[in-house]
């Protein structure tokens, strides 16, 4: 499941060093490199997906749970009571650099409209 | 799962008219009122669930359709080859104004970062 020419799958398996926040059999989460909030942590499948174009209707159940350690972590970071907000990008107009998917989990501050 | 009170349940049920795109047993989407890209559709599951907050473990299934609801809609609105911009926003701060959950599809433009 995993591509050894990923960066967020080898960040995944250990094999690149990351600032981890939490992980399980399935999801793993880690602050972006180039916060843009208080709060920025990306939070990935451990499968490789290249983009939400290439999702298959078995990845259902662990993109949801994208969502659900959202709700953890927010919790954790206090943001639940304030805010925050959740973003996945899919392709170059929507600035998806890493193709493997990701959502990023951002809070701490108020979020302007649109969201880029 | 419906809650009388809410908008978005209303418009999932048809009591209220909306620019409808797509629906199946789980899942609604419909035109936002008020678009940010030249395509900008709602995602919503038709359970009410009010924020990301509230989730339960056994919402990550139709969590996930929603994404796969966004990648059929991209493919159609011819949006898959470009990009698109998926978001969901929890609590005021997100500036989230409707408490049922929706997944924000937006397209059609280069979009900016940070994402708000």
């Amino acid at each position: 499941m995993a591509n050894s020419d990923c960066l967020f799958c080898r960040i995944a398996s250990g094999e690149i060093p990351a600032d981890i926040v939490r992980s399980d059999d399935d999801v793993v989460s880690f602050r972006d490199i180039s916060p843009q909030a208080p709060t920025h942590i990306l939070i990935i499948p451990r499968k490789h997906i290249s983009s939400v174009t290439d999702l298959s209707e078995e990845d259902s159940e662990v993109m949801g749970r994208l969502f659900l350690m959202a709700r953890d972590l927010a919790e954790e970071e206090g943001l639940t009571e304030g805010g925050y907000r959740m973003v996945v990008n899919a392709g170059a107009d929507a600035g998806q650099t890493v193709f493997h998917i990701h959502l990023h989990l951002l809070g701490g501050r108020r979020m302007g409209w649109p969201p880029g």
